[in-house]
């Protein structure tokens, strides 16, 4: 049901015949590692590495009387191979396979979506770079606050993206853990060893201790590494989404020759991608709830992680992916009004500058509550094509403590300057406070 | 991705072909009606019912250029249509189409689904009935408690599905909503005459004050009602896994010739049938999520609502459909240890009628207080073998106010009996106190 | 922790002493019924009923030795009643006690919940029938759409919110139920005519099948209900929280006189009582997740839901309390700034009539591929100061299908007036299409 | 509200005079670095660290007519400082001082909690070494499958646990951050120096990019780490249920004197600290949810968050506080016993070494699907007291590949024994796959 939010590379590693693919890859280098340690006649790994062959249709056709996926594979592969087939899958139970094989394709998700993460970040590092001192209204609660620039605005939302990315790795190299402990985890049909050797030929670490599977803790924080990904996506969404209203106009999505907006309206130009992006955030805290839930296994396991983990696992990672590789094309096609943006600062009528006014007052003797008073009460005032700036020359109690001059370099923006560059230096070169 | 879940009879009703189906449908009816009113001309109306035909894959080829599903339909269905086709979509937005399309495609995915949970129901009654005067151990915090039927349990579950099932036909009842208001529901271009002429005909009302689109609050109660199916499925499900254990062993999951529980153990037979429908209990609770966040849209609508409503409302009536479909052959294929329920009530030593012989203490006029106690010590007292009844006999505060008769009757399970079966009538009888 | 936002007459309900009182409210009334159907002494119903008095510290005392505050609790009431109190709780089980009070707690939250709402409804309704013709751009995607007016905007979230105090009222409906069916569900030790009887007297059904306790899909249900409540507060707020940013204006949150917006900006007023209830939405949403989890309890119960119900019933009773009530209050001294509205119609240079502009140009005999085409093009080349009235004018093709009179008549906006008023009274008159 | 479950040394933590006294620490802090680099006077600095004080009933009075508490804070702090007082929050934003004030809460939070945790850990590793050997069933889907030790079963959740603390440290470690960057993130007031000097003062970093206030994903990281030691909690708390049940017996919680465990029954013993935590993990589930919600904040911030995060924050700590504490308790109580973990090993009846068996025919060369279909049979087949040794003794297939002695060696048990006592040193030296 997800095809429509699927992308090819990442698509193709949660089809049935991939899922097998990782499924053999786990058996086959077990056969290898069994071999050399004499477990089973190294002809029979070669034998398996060779000639083992995946054949989706004859699996489901067994597993219609075996009602087991995993017997049903491995009865499969096995007659692939020929006589030295029931060395395949040899003192195993399903779950060393299934994990093993779910760690190593979660990896390769992994790697698919961290480029299009790299993708995103790239095109944000681009935007932030060319809009550096593009200055712009800062908005608390929707309203105009204090000035700040373009560029900031993006680096903030680029330090984030670095987070979720650095979550993500993290989640990953935690869930890089094999498992061939066999049915209830202590070893008995194959010892320690071996899981170690096949781990390691896998790219793996060994899961310290295991009940039948590995536990689900960790897979809940790939999960949740998704999930935030899509708080980070939702959250840059919402920005630009704000920033097209139709009364602020500061941004707009692409719009490509041919495009529609509406059916009915010809007019509308609509910030579709981001909207959409926002509706893939919800789907990936959803995918969370599930997961949660997965983690309180009964004893050594029971099952009722399965059925859903076929679902939210591929589906997440697909969304997840989906969701970068847009965002980067969405950023790279944006369009930035930068008069729109002067134009709408003006709207404010100097009181982006109110706290400046305020600080200059207090720092001139005034109490902060008398300032506060003044300041508010002038800003409140203003006629409708008043300036805060004019208010304040006229006030007499300003006039006695605040010169012209000081009062124009209040409202210079001189200060909101000062730091922005070094700021937006630093979060390009990935600097990490409180990492 | 859900394909593995899907039954024909519901999946086809959530294929992209059958989306549009449901489209085209509205688009005929408005066409008609519109013809009726001399809002096109008749003939028009007439060719667009005879010769309207989808052709997805041509629509796909619009869409690149279009970027608007609904627009890209439009104009391959037009085409399909020939020259009358510009009179098609005549004055409607795409949302007039999808939602009302969305409220004709969830009546008739409710139709599937409440015919697998009548299905569930039917088993479940047949079961109750089946197991009326089947005693066994009452369980309370997982420890015995006190005896109950087999039957009874099941009525409760019954009982609890039935309301699953009257939130089901609520949620839908009110989620059977048509609306043709247009751009911002204003009715600008087609008054509400037609929309009412046309919701009638295909079996809708019409949405009493709509946005662009129908509110999604009504959406989220359908989302809702499936959750809650869900949980009421979970419950029934961790019941028959709970009896199942090996130490239970008071009933089990059928298991089929052929059939194997696990790749490494051959002896084991588990409930994964049930286990499964755990899962996908999580799953439908985690789709709530995307749908409630869903509710709170921009004005007269964003659109971050379609991309995830794409993903979760197919999901959620496929899963649920699946569950009570599984779920009514798992109960039709369920075997009931009956020997093993009277083996376990015997595992408790007596005790589970200890609450009995504390109230009969009391009615003969030792204060609560004392025969809580005493009761409370025999109980925890007793030998490996022993048994409440005989350590109570032999209780010589206890002798002095109860007779061997009376004792006696205390364990005879009599009181118990008692209202066991106008209890179970009531549940097969569907009462419904406290609706 | 909620103190911050509990108003006095919910938070009442939900003291410690508060449920002390629910549950003696049942104790009493099972007495009492007992005594006339002869199952304890009469006199002892009236020492219950006139004597039994509620010392939170003693139960507190109690507990502590005896882990069981059901136990502590009637230990100390039957203290209170003196030597008939040893009939107080006769025959009961802790969650016949727990479970009825519970009911009738909720019965209670709910009076004050629904006269909260109430009067939300009411200012709604004011503030409808103020602004019914108030003209203002409807919004789809943030973008300008078509026109509308104010008080159908506000109509439509009427029209929301009474579907949600319908779904509240259902919610409460089934969940007027009683439960005194003993240990797991028999009657065991009192038959069910008693339990008929008391729930009669307290207003109650008595409960279909019971295991233990009363099921939990029912708590859902309210937990559902006060859930939906917080996601319409949700639409609402997000509607004045967009309507107030400093490039739209429309609307403002009311301001009283020393209030102060922020502690370094002396300009600024925000929408913070919009924002706090769009939090609280966010809680709603939470408290619904232990709640759906609560559902699936083992065998005939466990005793999971009860520490988190402990919490998240109250906390959310008060939060949708809290919310309703102060979002009645933000609606009664709402600014509304009727000239900014027409101001930002403005803003999109009649691109606000394309729809209708392009209909008429296919009612004329354009094709619909050619007319939206032509007025896509005309509005996407608008200049600065240009409108599609004009542009219109100026295009031959127009001109040669569309008279002035007509042209002018179209951006009128008198087709979207037409039907505004009798939907509003529709939504004023609480039609409830689909329900 | 949460009052039931609060210990005292996390509760002062989150009253709302300690919320002042944290966001006094930061003022402070800011005034003494503003003395040091001469942006106030030397002996405001002075002053305000010596005389200020709160006063919370003073504040609250303020705060009704400011409507805004930090400002109420604030001039209620600047009286109880003097005339000094107004260089009191000089350049700051409420912000500045709430978001570092919370870092620094939250952090002390987490010593509180982080020493919990370990009395978990400690209790655990007690548990397990005790237990290290001690036989019992290994049980997938509920059911009997593989021999494993107690001590192998605790040592999986020791290292889960493991897992969720190192968490908990790296969510902590990224959320000591504080922040000074004013209005708007651009340091406009006060340059980037005097932040890193303060933070450093406060035992902070200094976050890279701010908008008004420390993005939430940083919190979201906190209260993720929270749920996640909630579901490790009832994981843990899930596997002694399922234990103490009636028909297992293994082990069950400690019932001292004087305890009662139901109203009814008197010779109940339930789990109920183990039900009790499993809903405590339901509740750290849900205050997931909102905090997932808060991260995408519009623009520079609203202040949509705020409401939410002061109920979540403080209940989610004190939630997880509370149930690592209780299960440190409980886990320090439980009563193991050993004997039943024997008596209910041979309630399989052998079958808990077929897989060995399996594995054995295999290599002396019988088909895997010959093996399996054979070992099934035997197991299926078993009469009520007889034993897979036996019954695979006197199968003649069987005989003809194996030995009495290989058969006996089967079922010694001997290699399940083999690998545990590493595995369970590894966990005990906190070995971490994976990390």
């Amino acid at each position: 049901m997800l095809t429509r939010y699927t992308r090819p590379e990442m698509g193709r590693i949660w089809t049935t015949e991939a899922r097998f693919e990782f499924m053999l890859k786990v058996e086959v280098a077990v056969a290898q590692v069994q071999g050399e340690m004499g477990m089973i006649p190294v002809e029979a790994a070669q034998a398996i590495k060779s000639k083992a062959k995946i054949d989706v249709a004859a699996i489901d056709k067994i597993e219609q009387t075996t009602r087991h996926d995993v017997i049903a594979f491995v009865t499969q592969v096995a007659e692939s191979v020929g006589n030295h087939g029931r060395f395949l899958h040899f003192g195993l139970t399903s779950s060393d396979v299934l994990d093993t094989a779910l760690s190593l394709q979660m990896a390769e998700g992994a790697v698919v979506l961290q480029s299009s993460l790299k993708k995103w970040e790239s095109a944000l590092i681009r935007l932030t770079e060319k809009h550096r001192l593009d200055w712009c209204s800062g908005r608390t609660h929707g309203m105009h606050a204090e000035p700040t620039t373009f560029g900031l605005k993006l680096s903030g939302h680029l330090s984030e993206l670095r987070r979720c990315q650095r979550r993500l790795d993290r989640a990953l190299a935690q869930m890089k853990v094999g498992k061939l402990s066999g049915a209830v985890g202590t070893y008995s049909a194959l010892g320690p060893e071996l899981e170690k050797k096949v781990c390691a030929l896998l790219g793996l670490k060994a899961e310290v201790i295991a009940t039948q599977v590995i536990p689900r803790d960790r897979h809940a924080e790939v999960m949740w590494s998704l999930c935030l990904i899509g708080c980070c996506m939702e959250r840059l969404s919402l920005e630009f989404r704000h920033l097209q209203r139709t009364e602020v106009r500061e941004v707009s999505e692409g719009f490509t020759p041919g495009q529609k907006g509406s059916s009915a309206m010809p007019h509308k130009k609509n910030p579709i991608g981001f909207e959409n992006l926002t509706g893939v955030a919800r789907m990936l805290r959803s995918y969370l709830t599930g997961s949660l839930e997965n983690v309180a296994l009964w004893h050594e396991r029971d099952i009722s992680h399965s059925s859903v983990e076929r679902i939210f696992i591929p589906d997440a990672f697909i969304l997840a992916d989906y969701g970068a590789s847009r965002m980067a094309q969405l950023l790279s096609q944006l369009q930035v009004d930068v008069k729109q943006m002067q134009f709408n600062m003006n709207l404010s009528q100097g009181q982006l500058f109110s706290s400046h006014l305020l600080l200059s007052l207090v720092q001139k003797g005034m109490t902060r509550e008398m300032a506060y008073q003044l300041v508010q009460s002038l800003s409140h005032n203003l006629s409708k094509d008043g300036h805060l700036l004019q208010a304040a020359q006229q006030n007499s109690q300003v006039a006695s403590l605040l010169t012209q001059q000081e009062l124009e370099k209040i409202f210079s923006g001189e200060n909101h300057a000062r730091a922005i560059q070094t700021l937006i230096d630093g979060a390009l070169n990935n600097e990490t406070g409180g990492w």
